[in-house]
């Protein structure tokens, strides 16, 4: 006999994230993924971090293998706010930080702290799917906000805050997962005087800004919060491993203070050689050379696939972002992206339609295409399956 | 202006670890601590680790820096079902397995998937603080399981079962946090069949039993599961390293699956090189090795520990474990442990007072001794100066 059991009721509606569902198409030997949101293989620095990871265990093993504290491991500490200041603009202080497992944790976090069965979230529409779904999971009511190439229609935002007095917003300003797009400076501005005038916490996701292939870099929301309600999400997945699961979040020392409370009853804290590894990175200027060797890959990447994307009548717009790992697309209308992924896949293609990433869903005509985790060649060749797929996809 | 926040129900009453606020005491330097629950320096094997994560990194490091899979790193998940038969006695199949960074992540998911508001968690009393907190923060009522020398006392719990309707019950049944008693075999045989007859889920948390200085190894109570009722939350801190954050979860298939679903809205999946240092360690029969070095030095830590006790006429009773890494103590009547931990302070030695640990409060008379994170120097001088301590304190 099964056990029975009686579940919380957050757990009601909680479901796997669709994109690992269509994660099990692409464990097949050969098959072209654009589905994922994983860095690519040559730009992960293993050999690097095997070196990293054996002199630190060496000079500071018994420190690193130790319980650490909550707040994050001393020496990462010190480091974050001079890289918050070059990378995002921001200015933070030492009780301005936590250190998280990866930034969905700060996310995680942040919900549990604030968010009541029933409270409302604003969140960029289309949006993360994993942001999705933990803000799903903390029963909060999701409120769409539109976007548009610019990112987040400020003017719609407003009026969605003062009809639905929410709690939070959630945003990723730059290379948005999923469309690629980045909130302009002027938007930035606003939504940090929005965030003041309502006091509404705002969650800035911003895991992409460093893979920057062109233009010029943006500040951060966090840059123009005076008020101390942006709350930045960092991570280091993107830029040197998701596998370490090293993040981190920057906002008000009172807030932070409350997530790390919470942090304890959760995982006590990040692994200290994990956060040790990242603060070398810091440290020894090891992350910009480190960039400066991968950017040149992902830009060719992103050239080759939005090159072939402007040769496919059938795709009516598709995004042209100046980084991170995604485009977004949008075909003629009357065609289903789920129908054109199932002729795909016969093909040997995996990719993610756009429904889900839509709180509101619809949207059937969108898909993403990540193009960090596959070659040039697969590029191409998984460019040919959608050409191909699109010309058999009946109107 | 500071920013104000709304912040969730659930953070009412959240406070933080009344055992790190001691902490801060001891950061002063020659400070000798009973306090913490630290393995010690010697028993931290950080030349092997080194050496471990060099290798793995070279041959499989892209694999380890990439994204992994929520479920666990699959050697790791290989290799736990032959751990968890040797170590705990217990039968479990791939699927009854989620790997957490950290034994205390495993209670967290188990809260987050099963305890709504006002449900109530039935818990030992003393219990590990950790998970006290844990469990306050799930909203849950606590409702006290009166231990003796022998653990949990069965028959007050099935009276307490039948009355209160728990959705759970928190045990360590192997050299508990605080008392470092062990739940006899009679009644883990008894628990597991209270928990089929109740279908009352049991969150077995057993991260001290391979620190075993002498006696017999008791089977856990997972062992004695078969209405798949009891969920083992399994941890390499003690063993292996704290600082490494790598545990498991070991129970019922559907309820893990929940598990690992919310896990995925929280850290996305527990550090890869972390679990595959904890594989090789399996893989590769060093565990074993590991523990035959360390134990004799935490056996000598703690009989030093308990003959000091012996001599200490103000002090009624204690615990006298057979591992772990806790001793549990009685003051004579009268005599109260946060008074004796401020003189203990001012001659040099931190501890924790036992009252903390009881969810129902009082017991003032009571204090926790950790002797793992000394060496026997400090052991010798700290048990003076409770001596010492002691006879200055005031009836």
């Amino acid at each position: 006999m099964q056990p029975q059991f009686d579940y919380a009721q957050r757990t009601e509606g909680l479901s796997g994230s669709a994109i690992r569902e269509i994660f099990k198409y692409g464990l097949k030997e050969g098959m072209i993924s654009f589905a994922g949101g994983n860095p690519g293989a040559f730009a992960l620095p293993h050999e690097q971090v095997a070196s990293l990871a054996q002199e630190l265990l060496m000079t500071s093993g018994r420190q690193l293998l130790q319980y650490g504290q909550t707040e994050g491991y001393p020496p990462l500490l010190e480091l974050l706010p001079g890289y918050i200041r070059d990378a995002f603009n921001a200015d933070v202080t030492g009780e301005q930080l936590l250190v998280t497992t990866g930034s969905m944790q700060g996310l995680d976090l942040l919900l549990r702290v604030l968010i009541n069965p029933g409270d409302v979230i604003l969140t960029e529409s289309p949006a993360f799917l994993g942001a999705l779904q933990a803000m799903q999971a903390s029963q909060a009511r999701l409120v769409p906000v539109p976007c548009d190439e610019d990112g987040m229609d400020v003017e719609a935002l407003e009026q969605l805050i003062r009809q639905h007095k929410p709690k939070l917003l959630y945003c990723i300003p730059t290379f948005q997962n999923p469309t690629g797009r980045s909130l302009s400076l002027a938007r930035r501005k606003r939504v940090a005087a929005l965030a003041a005038a309502h006091r509404l916490v705002v969650a800035e996701d911003d895991p992409y800004r460093q893979l920057r292939y062109r233009g010029e870099a943006l500040p951060s929301i966090k840059a123009f919060d005076e008020a101390g309600y942006v709350v930045l999400l960092g991570s280091f997945s993107k830029i040197i491993s998701p596998g370490l699961r090293v993040g981190f979040m920057a906002g008000d020392a009172q807030l932070l203070r409350k997530c790390c409370i919470v942090k304890q009853c959760t995982d006590v804290h990040t692994a200290n050689l994990n956060q040790a590894i990242v603060a070398a990175y810091l440290e020894r200027g090891l992350l910009k050379p480190h960039l400066m060797r991968i950017l040149p890959g992902y830009a060719v990447l992103l050239d080759s696939m939005l090159e072939g994307l402007a040769r496919m009548p059938q795709i009516d717009h598709y995004t042209k972002p100046e980084g991170g790992l995604f485009v977004f697309a949008r075909l003629q209308q009357g065609l289903d992206a789920r129908e054109l992924l199932q002729l795909c896949i016969r093909r040997g293609l995996i990719f993610v339609p756009g429904e889900p990433f839509y709180p509101e869903g619809g949207h059937r005509d969108t898909l993403r295409l990540n193009f960090s985790n596959a070659d040039q060649a697969q590029i191409a060749d998984g460019l040919q399956i959608l050409a191909d797929s699109l010309n058999a996809l009946k109107k």
